[in-house]
């Protein structure tokens, strides 16, 4: 049915070569002017830092400009649902933190400092973040099972006059839409009009569901693991719930098969694998993205059979649905327009600056920019402060 | 009396050259290797980093050797007692602990970030600091209030395996033991045998005093505001109790004057003035250490009259003892060494390398190297990690 023949396009690194790059870690701080002289430290430090510290206790509005806490992104994680891996905990959950800090640093120049918790207790985590406030100046929360990251992520924006946003639910939600902005393009059809089947109801599916419905997208499906979401179910979370009634419009009952029959978008971002034949029951001119890392709820190989439009989280295959191309910029666009939450709108301007961008070059084969492409960050972060200064002067607060 | 009459070495920046540097604050994140590539983010982030947290969760010692948080500093504050500016709060004291985190940066080429902390509550900052535990490798408490900051750094000690330290306190009692050192050997006397009067017991006042009757100073008398501390008082808090029992061997009564009269060594770390007469009544070649700042207890020039050696905390005289030249390299030597704590062997090996350092020119007006001297943070970790290593092997954990 398709002509896309995802062939790989990077070699997989060795074990040994990523535990070499890992060795004492991959952060390093450094200063910004540097301490050579006396005169130096007493500029830095005492007795001329207590002129900046008293300063800021007179106006504390100061901190923002004349610390690095203003355009500092704290990465906050319980290590309980991390990458494919699951519960491993906070301390091997580090280096997938300061990989994150990495990409923040490396793709919007923003400072970023992992932050893992040994507690797992909701309540826990909200008021140790509250308590560390003065020390960033924007929270990513990272890896955080389902359903805690709900509340987490909802108590900590209430609290903080801070950007909080769950890169997890968020992030992927943003680049899942970028890329359906650019999927719906190649097969001549408008977003708002596909049915769209989301397999699984964690942090990213709800995401992805919340973002769709704000797009505009009028019939979305959630499928988890006893099957669709529908309002007869008598054994949905608080959050299903809710989606539930906001979902399904056909009420459709029954399992994946019954979802994809007849629908023109499969996203998969749980581990489930999509058997051949629920591909075969979707529409012409299929978008499937299967998301799961490593291994992808279908091969692309396979869904290149079924599909027009094949989309998976690797790097190895064309139109990787990864991230990167959205948090370091929506947080830098937060931070730049002094934006105190991340707003549907911000994540929608996110989303459309990144499809704008493989607009000009768009292929089945090519629906969203690269990882690596220089233009994304800056573009994101224009976008995001261009919502944040059009918006409710309400979300901007006088920092 | 003395021959010294110090006199300004530097001069003082201006506030508008303070601010300028500290617009977007001080410090900043670098990764070690540049992410340049899709293959460098398959290393550093998805899917490379998944082998390195797998690794990590299966042998958790791993953490250390294979994150940033083995070699990681947390300077910790909750802003209740910055500098001479008192309880101005977390946020102002940022910019300390930014300067802090620069120095460890500077002199011992650790990472070190800061976390300053929305709560004055003991219990709180407790928690929180062993919360966040796995997301470092020492903690560095710092301008924290007396008496809490004593319960504050024995319960994270007991609570945590890696080493943790009150710079202002045991910073301030290393350089001042390394000074103490250098002047004895100035009047040609020993310093166990000197009666030394420490004006001042908050933080720095009892943790010099622990340190000097570590360090086998029989005489150690304490003066706080109601004035020397001794047994029969009755107004004593808990820790004050505790050393009214192990100083002041003659039971002296009275105030400072009673105090000083007679006495070798006098150690102001309080911002209480001394008067001319007081130190009029010590005895000959006196030792007087006014290390209040940015106003020392007497002025250089004034306490030359009557000492022999005369130190301040300030960089604009001689003799200036600053934390700096300690604080680095005990946090490197106890890192280097995989110490768990740091005991009093080890600080007393930190005094010992400093106070070595300046044995080859010592003078009256240099008993101490400069703050500058970029000798001594390695010969201070070097000598504390050989503390460790001739020390308690209980001292070592196998991490």
């Amino acid at each position: 049915m398709s002509a896309v023949v995802p062939t790989p396009v990077t070699t997989r690194p060795s074990s040994e070569e990523i535990f070499e790059a890992h060795v004492g870690g991959k952060l390093a701080m450094h200063t910004i002017h540097p301490l050579a002289s006396q005169r130096d430290l007493s500029i830095a430090y005492t007795p001329g830092v207590a002129e900046v510290s008293s300063a800021i206790h007179a106006d504390p509005t100061l901190a923002e400009s004349h610390t690095w806490a203003g355009r500092l992104v704290a990465v906050i994680s319980d290590g309980t649902a991390v990458l494919g891996l699951g519960d491993i905990g906070p301390a091997a959950s580090l280096p997938v933190m300061e990989g994150k800090a990495a990409l923040f640093r490396t793709f919007a120049g923003l400072n970023a400092i992992p932050l893992v918790l040994d507690t797992t207790d909701t309540e826990e985590i909200i008021e140790t973040v509250i308590r560390l406030r003065p020390s960033f100046g924007a929270v990513n929360l990272e890896d955080i099972s389902a359903p805690r990251c709900f509340e987490i992520e909802r108590r900590l924006i209430e609290a903080l006059d801070i950007p909080v946003m769950h890169d997890d639910q968020h992030g992927t939600a943003v680049v899942v839409y970028a890329a359906l902005i650019g999927a719906a393009r190649v097969i001549n059809r408008e977003v708002a009009d596909l049915r769209v089947v989301i397999s699984g109801a964690g942090a990213a599916g709800i995401a992805c569901a919340e973002m769709l419905l704000n797009a505009g997208v009028r019939n979305v499906v959630l499928v988890d693991s006893r099957g669709i979401i529908h309002s007869g179910r008598g054994d949905l979370t608080e959050i299903k719930t809710e989606y539930a009634a906001r979902t399904n419009p056909e009420d459709r009952r029954g399992a994946l098969p019954e979802a994809l029959a007849g629908a023109n978008v499969f996203i998969g971002v749980s581990s489930v694998v999509v058997p051949e034949g629920d591909l075969a029951g979707m529409a012409e001119d299929a978008i499937v993205f299967a998301l799961s890392n490593p291994t992808p709820e279908v091969s692309p190989e396979l869904a290149a059979k079924y599909a027009r439009v094949v989309a998976t989280g690797r790097s190895d295959f064309p139109n990787q649905i990864n991230n990167v191309l959205a948090f370091p910029g929506i947080f830098r666009g937060a931070l730049d327009s002094g934006a105190t939450r991340i707003t549907p709108e911000m994540k929608i301007a996110a989303a459309e600056a990144i499809a704008a961008l493989a607009a000009d070059n768009l292929a089945a084969d090519y629906i969203v920019p690269g990882a690596m492409d220089p233009r994304v960050a800056d573009a994101v972060a224009a976008a995001v402060a261009a919502a944040v200064r059009a918006g409710d002067p309400g979300e901007v607060a006088p920092r």
